[in-house]
């Protein structure tokens, strides 16, 4: 049953073919590391198909000595079918994506085991006992340390791609060798930026109770325009390598640890994008627990530590990514030579000030684009989806769309975090109208 | 001495070596359709180097028939000899430029003949009796079909390369096949966004009457926050494929015809870049003139002519892009489903406005940089060179300086371009006091 028998070569190693059971068994048997790893003979390991993804199979192996995770990509949206065909090249772009953030952030994602490029497949450092943090927030749990690591890993991935830290030369390369991920971005492109803006086939919303809010979303031209100089942002600004699909689904979480994981969608984008997507997602953490409640109050401790969350990855990404702008800006843009001296060091200091001010704005905005889709779009959340009672989820819904719009539309109005978490308090009170 | 004496495979085709005299035009006797347009036999054509531009050889080929230009990148920059070298992929990427631009704007840029990569040479079609517009310009000559010619350029090329009219997957590829440039990109990056502003070697200036402007520039903080952001938008804003190099010496002309010529920096970057590039240096064109004069007042109907381009060169170009805007969006940029019926289209319409303010400005920033290198920095140009009293000529940079440094740290005081001709009147009568 392994090599001897069927060896990799008649198989065809280089040739796509989804793996399961047998095959996959036989493929990591042939991978010394990954067989030491797992220990026992190949016969007695577990395999268990755990993908609750929306694109890939996902495979958790299990042997005497340990696990790992296999990732094999299909060459369709497992969502939806063969119907959507997406490209198997993902896979090489989340292989590229996870070696540059292990270097930029060592600890933060998941340690690669093994890739092969022609089966679309990432073998992966098993994580262990973490979970998807989307779900410990639903159930309400806090994590002391997710502030620290997720603004290390945020500052550091764009602070150290961008170029403030890298000569034009090199990040142009960069930038060349994430073009050829388009499917991806256009994922985005088209469920972030446009869907759900328009009566968009996939679109769907907690009905009847939001029918007036989606409709009002879909003639609302001030949004309109203010999406769309989101899309142009998202299309047209290399600022950094962003992971480019950082919501709480994508990251793994125990009390102690936090891995980044799924950066299928990397691309060389705003770095907004990326905060926006932390941040988003923490105010649909918050604004989503009420329906979580079983007794009146009883989250609230959650969710102040929600909100002093993200006033600290704000905070803290701040303070980290200007750090780094300080001791390592080996990049091309704001030349050294022209800030000399103690006035050219403070004018550079003011204008570090200045620069993070405008990437506050951008963030403010693609949090908004990013809660927005996960209400009136098609991939939903568990943040929302898991309250029971539809009228109680589309009341959080409407909260946060409000929230959303305020902060898409008039961004600008938003000067601090603070204003962020004070306007998600206020409209955590708010209660909406929905049987007009 | 042609191909049966030297056969071409013994010569080694595809070997790059620098083609001159006997060579080149064996060379070229073995392209038939070379042969065939040139005329008569090899021996009788006569080659002449002609080539007064900083990086390349250009020879002009006659024979009885007619004429060729043949452009050979060589491996080092021209002007400086090779201790500065610079890759022979830009004629990879000029030519690759001149075929796209082509195709965008027929007729306004020389028709390629012939390229051989591996030489880095491109034969092109020979401009007769056409002459570089700048050389135009110093001696007082007036275009009234240039504004056309050249906003007609400026909008098909860069429109019809933004995400407004190509698919971002296409675009993204676009973006990919020019990131190799990054060397030519480099020399605009020193060149003009940084070396004029510190005590960079091969800066020059007409000294000692720009001595202390100079100084005041090197130490000049809004200056230096200023150049630096364009630096920034420059390094890492590909909105559209760019010419890079859009001078009045890159543009021939005649009474009735216009030319771009020479893009080999080409590379997807700010669409103002290229806009800045025409208007600087029709701005430097004018605050030259007083000192081409040789009567007083001999050259007024050349300078308003001048400032009359400078404002029909953006009111045409914004009027053609828009109209392509409205023409030919099919782009992934401002989803027309989002911008339906009348008030969507009227919406669209005004966010077409407030998208041409902010390429206005960018613009106004980059022309200045335009400016201020051409003083300050390594190269030069024949506007000022030319003007043979010195100090006549640092009176005309020193007004051309004070308007640049406006332009470049309050670019958003300068709201449309009557203002920006308005300041450059103005300054035109100011006698800077330059013994001090």
């Amino acid at each position: 049953m392994n090599s001897q028998q069927r060896p990799l070569g008649a198989l065809g190693q280089d040739e796509y073919r989804i793996l399961r059971d047998t095959d996959l068994r036989d493929y990591l048997a042939e991978l010394p590391e990954v067989a030491a790893l797992l220990g026992g003979s190949p016969g007695g390991w577990s395999i268990s198909e755990v993908g609750d993804g929306n694109l890939n199979l996902v495979f958790i192996v299990r042997g005497t000595k340990g696990g790992i995770a296999v990732k094999q990509a299909l060459p369709y949206v497992r969502l939806v079918g063969e119907s959507w065909p997406l490209p198997l090249s993902r896979s090489h772009y989340e292989h590229l994506a996870l070696v540059h953030q292990a270097r930029l952030a060592p600890g933060l994602v998941p340690a690669v085991l093994h890739h092969n490029e022609a089966l679309a497949l990432i073998a992966m450092e098993l994580l262990e006992p973490h979970i998807i943090m989307r779900k410990g927030l639903v159930s309400g749990t806090c994590y002391p340390h997710f502030v620290d690591h997720m603004t290390t890993f945020l500052a550091r991935t764009l602070f150290l791609s961008s170029d403030l830290a890298v000569p034009a030369a090199q990040k142009k390369e960069g930038i060349a060798a994430f073009s050829g991920n388009h499917a991806l971005c256009k994922i985005t492109e088209d469920l972030i930026f446009t869907d759900p803006y328009f009566q968009a086939e996939q679109n769907r919303w907690t009905s009847p109770w939001l029918d007036a809010t989606a409709a009002h979303f879909r003639e609302d031209l001030d949004l309109h325009v203010a999406v769309s100089r989101l899309k142009l942002k998202f299309l047209a600004s290399p600022e950094a390598l962003v992971h480019g699909d950082l919501h709480t689904g994508s990251i793994m979480v125990t009390e102690n640890e936090t891995r980044v994981i799924d950066p299928e969608f990397a691309f060389y984008g705003p770095m907004g994008f990326d905060l926006g997507a932390v941040i988003g997602n923490l105010i649909m953490s918050y604004l989503a627990s009420a329906g979580h409640e079983r007794a009146p109050g009883e989250r609230r401790s959650f969710e102040a530590w929600v909100l002093e969350t993200i006033e600290n990855v704000w905070a803290e990404f701040s303070r980290k990514f200007v750090g780094l702008w300080r001791d390592e800006a080996n990049g091309d843009a704001y030349a050294a030579t022209l800030f000399s001296g103690e006035a050219g060091a403070a004018r550079l200091e003011a204008e570090r000030r200045a620069y993070m001010d405008r990437l506050f704005q951008d963030m403010v905005g693609f949090s908004a684009a990013k809660i927005i889709r996960r209400i009136l779009g098609l991939a939903h959340n568990i943040d929302f989806e898991w309250i029971e009672d539809p009228r109680l989820r589309a009341i959080c819904e409407a909260r946060s769309l409000r929230l959303a719009r305020a902060m898409m539309v008039d961004a600008p109005s938003f000067r601090t975090i603070g204003a962020v978490t004070k306007a998600a308090r206020e409209v955590r009170d708010w209660q909406p109208d929905l049987d007009r």
